[in-house]
């Protein structure tokens, strides 16, 4: 089974990593990481500097295609960038189209969302509304073959859920095991409803404004 | 301030990213990645590779460091490699050292960890105690300046809870709620004494068996 998770630049390195690390843990499961073009992809921070050997057009038939968010999502949704153009190729033929955070948005911008439920982070369901998804308030939004999560670590919980769809409910519980995955948040506000009114304006200003 | 995170071969991709989003999110830190010599460094399965600008000799006094797990961490604890012996250049002047999985045994090795007590991925215990350190089961051990997290997935609640000493509470819930980390596992057995036995000797073969 192929997993490929697609880069583009500006994604942010944990809508990657948190299901990367779960899939890649998967026995039986191949992955490969892809990208418009061969090359160096910089993450969100300018930090990560990800060495990419394979593009999109090598990459013709995963079995589960992965798209992280961040403010590179949002550019790739609204120039329909190389990414939406790979969705649009391999969908079609995928067992699971998957998204983080605003990864979504790339989804909805390759017409696959509509009309459909899905998730984003919580600062762009208005964004992700645009290409006629319906946003949902849920950490992972499984619907037909399309999961979507909500952001940044909700890619684990959603890598999760698919090895229990993919493999057996046993396989993602040893994997969980072995990434100790037993969070223990030193505070409660990962969700909107959670934080104070202050944390939340705060983190609202901050990410709409990232990538205007 | 400056948080540097530590690179070497067969690093765990999300030890490392899970802080790293964390702390790169917060106000005022700059983070360095750095490893012994500058070039591209390789994730434990082979498919992440991370270009790395920055040598240990450079980074000299970091107010955080962060040290990642992964059959590469037990493999410089063991040969005494350039990663402990950068713990031990720049521990005496950090405001925090800090390490996620095995990473900590790396800490050990450096020997900082004796008679304190620290954390490490569950199948690791017996090998934290040979440097002295005394095993805790929980999830984030904070011990004098030094911090230790359980295993891949902890190091996120390890930086939430230093961003809480380091700044405020209020920049820790923004960066949570910027995070969406409201985990909401599918299943209950991210830590050993929720597993069955079955999936717990599973996982403890498989981890024990890998950088042997």
């Amino acid at each position: 089974m192929l997993a490929a998770f697609a880069m583009f630049p500006q994604f942010t390195a944990l809508d990657f990593i948190g299901p990367y690390q779960v899939l890649s843990s998967m026995p039986g499961v191949e992955v490969v990481v892809c990208a418009d073009a061969a090359g160096t992809v910089t993450d969100d921070n300018g930090l990560i500097n990800l060495g990419v050997e394979h593009t999109f057009a090598e990459v013709t038939a995963p079995d589960v295609l992965v798209i992280p968010g961040g403010p590179g999502a949002r550019d790739e949704a609204n120039t329909h960038g190389p990414t939406v153009d790979w969705v649009n190729a391999v969908h079609a033929t995928a067992r699971w189209t998957t998204s983080v955070c605003t990864g979504a948005l790339i989804l909805g911008a390759a017409g696959i969302l509509k009309d459909r439920p899905a998730t984003t982070h919580w600062c762009f369901y208005d964004e992700l509304a645009a290409n006629g998804a319906i946003p949902t308030e849920q950490r992972v939004v499984m619907d037909g073959r399309i999961a979507t999560a909500a952001g940044v670590s909700a890619g684990i919980d959603l890598a999760l859920a698919l090895v229990g769809a993919l493999a057996d409910p046993i396989t993602a519980q040893a994997i969980q095991l072995g990434l100790e995955y037993d969070p223990q948040p030193p505070f409660d506000s990962g969700a909107p409803w959670k934080a104070t009114p202050e944390v939340r304006d705060l983190v609202y200003g901050l990410m709409t404004q990232s990538s205007d």
